[in-house]
């Protein structure tokens, strides 16, 4: 009898919904996960909290982990990575490399959920001086910070009085090579803005933007708040350069609603960088066999009604190994990716008529 | 042995991809859908094409029915709505009102997958004079003029010289209620100025936008094209009438880009309108007793990590029932909410271990 395993390559959002996904309608799941722990990004990165409630991350993660486990037949593989693949749908052969060395495991299905990393605002463009200047800080830095309940210019450890989000680092950027707009990146930086002044009395803060691109609900649950209620402040405008002075740093820019120059002093500038596919999308792309598009994310070649096929039959993907995702994407592509996963897996083991 | 059937409330893209999902894994699926045709509303509004490649609705339509229906296990009621709803999670019973009048059916496990409505513009904002001059149209007047292969003014009969869209009519609006953005508009509209471009020679296309939304991948695939290759003319503005003047249209508003007052005068206006639930959503959230958002959407009680679980056990949600969503989403959302309800049926049956 054909192994009726599927095989979740990946344990963040996308990766826990698709085992979840797949272990409720009957398969045996197995998570690989190359890091010692679940969680994904939100874990790794050190999230403070997700969009669009401002829920605490570890919390909101720890709860999609412990439902996950819950499923019987699901079981985890941390530190392991996957070296090899043969076989076809219904009878792959992985190979793995883990803490016990290298060992084959029978799957029917794989569910490639290995996520994005962030863009380095230091490859290419330098534009902003991230690795120049300690108060030039990106998203997930500021997470971080936010998460240890503490904001503060690192240059000097004392709370800035001003503080500016740059849009689009990484993002609808011909030079670079990253064409597509990175999606989350508006919601993120306006919870990250409602946050840093709820924590940091009398700052101001302001988002420097093209477009803000906070579609669907988003629009009332973080733009509408952040803009009202927390008074975060936007101003449509292309930043230019960032600058040192005085021990501060000067943006300058075109505010281009105004129509004219400007050059605003802040104290701490946070670039909203965008979304790469992590090393391990791109390797497990290679490993697979399956086709990349031309930023280096998983193609999904069925078009917008199969949003979890691959160019490999028998192979899924879901979440932002496909390209820019929320987490709502990941969950639903990923639910979506561990049913057709336990398809296949069903199939091969007779259980379905 | 309680019934091991998922009922999918809705035959379009979204309840498609559920019914598909549901029986992929072993459950047996009823499609209840009150028109005489599946689709949904790309087939019952006559879309001509879908985002984001311009393929032909029904050619695509036609192909997610075909695929849904071969799956064994799968059936279809026309002309059938759900009148009502008892029992519990493994164990309801939906009564049906049918072409052979009312029956009770008994399902584990319902998908409410009953999407949306375009907003009426001429509900409550007057503006844009749409029951007032002939050559204001909305989105999906121009999709089907579109499948019809000629865009002309509904007026006269001619091609039109001058076009123009304007965005967020009936979205992110306090004054009517629909504060969220609708998501999709800015890509559709995008698209459809696309095809006018190729459809009319010379024909000179105007966006006007508060912020083009195009997120993701639709960024490459439609923005760029639509500026760069089909040169359709993106103007940041609020419009805020429209009026007869030598039998053309004036459209005035103000430039914000330029920060200056505009009028011009166009053969064909396009109202971008949104999306609201529709009468079959807000009626299915009452006979199910599942709860909705203040926009009258189903609500997700869960959070962004569960996306198609609604307040009542063993009924799931997805697709534009939910609120503004793309193909993409239903299609996730749909394979999601499919496997869940599947998971409570086969559970029912003692299928799963």
């Amino acid at each position: 009898m054909a192994s009726s395993t599927v095989a979740v390559i990946g344990g963040g959002p996308a990766g826990l919904a698709s085992a979840a996904s797949a272990a409720s309608v009957g398969a045996d799941v197995v998570i690989i996960e190359k890091l010692g722990f679940l969680g994904g990004r939100p874990i790794e990165e050190n999230y403070a909290s997700i969009t669009p409630y401002l829920r605490s991350a570890e919390e909101a993660m720890g709860e999609v982990i412990a439902n996950t486990l819950a499923h019987p037949g699901v079981s985890v593989r941390l530190n392991t990575t996957v070296a090899g693949c043969s076989g076809e749908a219904g009878d792959f052969t992985l190979e793995l490399d883990g803490p016990g060395g290298t060992e084959s495991i029978e799957v029917a299905a794989v569910v490639v959920a290995t996520g994005f990393q962030h863009f380095d605002p230091g490859r290419e463009t330098q534009l902003y001086g991230y690795y120049e200047f300690d108060d030039v800080i990106a998203l997930q830095d500021l997470e971080a910070m936010l998460k240890e309940g503490r904001v503060t210019r690192p240059s000097n450890g004392e709370e800035p009085k001003r503080v500016c989000f740059i849009q689009c680092v990484g993002s609808r950027d011909r030079q670079i090579g990253n064409e597509y707009c990175s999606k989350v990146c508006c919601g993120v930086a306006s919870k990250e803005a409602t946050e840093v002044r709820l924590a940091v009395p009398g700052v101001e803060v302001f988002i420097f933007y093209i477009d803000m691109r906070m579609y669907g609900y988003w629009e009332t649950q973080i733009y509408w708040p952040a803009q009202e209620k927390h008074h975060v402040q936007y101003v449509k405008g292309i930043i230019t350069e960032v600058l040192p002075k005085d021990g501060r740093l000067l943006v300058r820019g075109e505010d281009t609603t105004m129509g004219r120059p400007m050059e605003v002093p802040m104290d701490l500038v946070v670039l909203s960088v965008g979304m790469e596919p992590s090393p391990g999308t791109r390797k497990m792309a290679e490993v697979l066999g399956i086709e990349q598009n031309r930023f280096g994310f998983i193609e999904a070649p069925k078009g917008p009604l199969d949003t979890v096929a691959t160019s490999r039959e028998g192979v899924f993907a879901a979440g932002a190994s496909l390209g820019p995702a929320d987490l709502e994407d990941c969950s639903s592509s990923g639910g979506f990716a561990g049913a057709r996963a336990a398809a296949v897996a069903l199939s091969a083991r007779g259980a379905l008529r």
